[in-house]
């Protein structure tokens, strides 16, 4: 069988080994030829085991093997607009893990050389082909709710990370949020115009030591006149809670967590139901695939990819006004970033 | 038998109606012995039917009336201060409903009155008393889930009031978060310090063009850490949406509308369920039995009433800061009002 | 006021009581004149206290009191049949306890003294007045799952009764099954022409040893073509378990039980929820007020209660006849009763 | 990579071809060497795109190769047992898809061959892995309820099979019921001692005609004491109805249906939620995958797989068992078979 779409995967940490492993084991149309990572030898066992050959320290063989059209950034955050770049120049299409930066002026020119380019970007807001996102944003769409009024998001990690990493990360607003600022977007249909945030340390003082919060309640303006809220905690004592609600003139929807079962106990002690799912991988599973698939479809059919460069930059811009949002304590309009 | 507790029931519109017939049809130890109304021809018939002889047009002979020791004042809004003050002067205890009033000053000289009096002065924030929220209230305080760390309250009517109730009901954080922000004071267990509003005229022009909001997502910082967010709409499709949430550093807990009952119905069509209790005095039915109840004990065993003067001043600074955030734009400390 | 219902309750033990508070506290138009019981002294304080003068040991003076139209049977079920009949030779209106009595004979004679005095007679299936199970029988009334094909009714006790009631109880499936054989009626819209009982002693063997079973799975056929199902048990650990299902051609219907609160509490030991109102009179709390409602409409009005003498007879034939098929290990019509 | 588990596959209609990708995309270290078909053309374009080289038409290719370990048994039912045997004899381990045959004689040979070649024999009950069933199993393990006194499941399929199908299916008991014969065994831990079939014809005419029924409830009973009952229908309009529930001395558990999301639309014209999954394949997606990976697991480690040929043989007896009393109208011994 011939395969029209020879991918490259650069940077096979947990999410570049997670996408490499879906597309081997979903797509058999799509062809896995070659895989980069700086620690090319501790990942050559696992390469290997799929069936791929080709393991490269530098992931510029990649961009130089002209058989290979696509390829997936999946390496550390502060090489994907780089990267994007220059493969956009060597005229690969791109999935490019989020966020393509924390630097808009960066983003802009990993957008620009895309556009130059003519290829397909997609990046990697998985959570919106996650099935009861979806769902709700379908809902929305076939105008279920009428005209959104009020977009909330629950968005709640089940434990922090190490203070290392809240350190490096461009605080939880940029690192953590983003995901639902993608999210507002996603279910409003409409443009973030202004943000206040409102946030804390409540979780971890080291959290407040090492200049992050831990704790927020995000509102927002959006263009079409909507408004909303997000709130956000570093750590759930009971799991990974990921919930929407979208209300409108017409009425509401609510998504509620997954969890492993819907088996309900009841005793002497009480009525007892499963947790939501722990882990976002476990949580978001299928989501993953069906980015995946969207995305080669794009490729394949020649049509926009379901998340745009543009999808990919806003969310920046409203992480941004919100730090600045805690830091001023004012609400601030995102023109003003 | 002898009953200790004698009442006198001032203002029979809607509401002082359904605390006439909770108390003749629940409790057997107190007399309603007399109302009064502005309009006592049109109540006659009502209380005679209740076995309630004296209906009087001047609340004042209630006043006089040395055998009542107990009011409630159910008049207008307007005068709840003066009545209070009166009432206490003449040694009467009270159940005043709320708001005291909108005037800050006119609230503390109501309570200096209840002080100076040593009555007891209960206000009628009925929904501490509805079962679902006191159960989150009670598992707060009893650790379920360690320290609060997010409020969440979502109050939404079944239909905007009319216009000419919207002109003169002080705005809609006043009129309508008010009991909103008496439940994260109740929930929190802690004091709201600074607010802020983001709000819009999305459900009906006309409440704009009469000076009023009618969607709005408030936040709130509390002074144990903890933050909160109340959302609102003067009309939620579906009937009276009533939920909240607190969420700790050791879980979380949610309470979800009240329906009629809990049939399921499944057909090719779909899965459909009942909506809530649309109308509040169905949906708060028994909380106003309750909050009764609790009244009678305090004043029969001299103890604190569970809400009081305090309770009914907070929340009119909340609300007031609330409005002075939306006009500004911008967060506003309890203590600017 | 002229109230136009004046009632005599007969037997004031805890049903009789309720019925009564029921009455004098939502039925304006209706008087309670007289009560009488057996044991007259112990009940009078609690009759005063409602404002019920005439208190009687023997139930002839309520019968002799011509003023009093309507009675309440709640003495002790042996009673039943033969106070029935004299109730109706006095040309009393009756509501009386279920079961009207075990004996096919007497119910027979006491239908026949009723029918014959053209009284009204309504039987105490209180539970066809529940929120849930009458929203059920609308809805299959309605049509919305077409033609019904399978009732499935879960009724189970939080605690067996004592042992010594059980001996005289007339077995479980007489006692408290009876109900749910009154339900499935109700929700069929037909009659049972067959039972088989599948029955076993796991929750107490003296239960066993006293001649009894304590758990039992009941199918039925119905006349319509329709199949049912009942499963019992003396004791849910959780609590009161009363749920039903009913499945048509076009769908299905199911009730959950209630709580006393919608509370759910995560944590990092689960998902935690209420468990089921634990005590009958809680839970039916609404209907008995309900099936008075109905009872003194059809007094007023004229028309035929809503659960007539026949509806007391038949879920005794089935109670009859699932015990034969549980001595007799093999399914029996009904018509063998 | 050495595989270690070289698989053929019998057969290659849905089920068949199910298996095989699940293989292939799921279990690295298991290889599928080839499959066969007596439509082998149909499936070789299939079979290729999985990278199976090796498509026969006569099973017995599968047998001959040695290097073949392992083999899927999904060829029709009434081949099921004499491939069975040849296989045992050819020294292959043995997936076999449900059931080894309806009689039970033949499925005496097949255990037999089975044993006497001492090579691993599993049954496709593929409803015991799905995560819901699973769960209620552990729970029931763990002791969480206590002993079980009555176990009900609810079978309902989305649509009646042709008739053409429903004539040479074994009857619905057989066909369909079969499943929840093994999960009534494996919930319960115990074995069925007794069945009573109460079925209708209510779904189809049709269905009668061709001398089959389409709606049943069968109660059972257990040697462990445990009541329980099946209820079923061919036809639920709201889609595939799978759900049971564990009841015992301590409590009771109870799992719902999967759907496609937790969407809840709330409008004026009510509460929605999603049907449950329609499609068998959806539904128990995962469930085909978890039993082979145990089934692989206990052919590489030499342990005993979860669904033996005893448990392939026990839901045919009691199926027949279950005919038999509708057939007789009386309840039926599994020793009477």
């Amino acid at each position: 069988m011939d395969k029209k779409i020879i991918v490259g995967v650069i940077g096979t940490g947990r999410i570049g080994k997670l996408h490499t492993e879906n597309i081997v084991n979903n797509f058999r149309n799509v062809e896995v030829k070659a895989v980069s990572d700086i620690y090319a030898d501790k990942v050559k066992d696992w390469a290997h085991s799929l069936g791929i050959e080709n393991v490269y320290e530098d992931y510029k063989q990649i961009l130089n093997d002209p058989e290979i059209n696509t390829v997936l950034i999946c390496s550390s955050t502060n090489t994907h607009a780089q990267i994007t770049i220059e493969a956009a120049n060597a005229g690969k299409n791109i999935f490019c893990e989020k966020p393509i930066d924390y630097n808009v002026e960066k983003i802009n020119e990993a957008l620009e050389a895309v556009k130059k380019a003519g290829v397909k970007l997609q990046v990697g807001f998985n959570r919106r082909f996650d099935h009861n996102f979806k769902k709700v944003c379908d809902l929305v769409k076939e105008g279920k709710i009428g005209d959104p009024h009020i977009i909330k998001v629950t968005s709640r990690d089940p434990e922090a990370p190490p203070i290392e990493y809240v350190k490096v990360s461009g605080g939880m607003l940029l690192d953590m949020t983003i995901h639902d600022f993608d999210m507002v977007r996603y279910l409003s249909g409409s443009e973030v115009e202004e943000v206040y945030t409102n946030a804390a340390v409540l979780v971890d003082p080291k959290i407040g030591e090492a200049g992050d919060i831990d704790t927020a309640i995000i509102t927002l303006k959006f263009k079409n006149g909507a408004i909303g809220v997000i709130d956000n905690s570093r750590r759930a004592a009971y799991g990974y809670d990921q919930r929407v609600e979208v209300f409108g003139s017409k009425g509401g929807i609510t998504v509620s967590n997954d969890s492993d079962s819907s088996a309900v106990l009841s005793t002497e002690e009480g009525v007892f139901s499963e947790k939501p799912k722990y882990f976002f991988l476990e949580r978001y599973k299928d989501s993953f695939i069906s980015e995946m698939r969207d995305f080669f479809d794009a490729v394949e059919n020649n049509t926009e990819p379901p998340v745009t460069g543009i999808d990919g930059l806003k969310p920046v811009l409203i992480g941004l006004a919100a730090t600045k949002s805690y830091k001023e304590g004012r609400p601030i309009k995102i023109e003003e970033i």
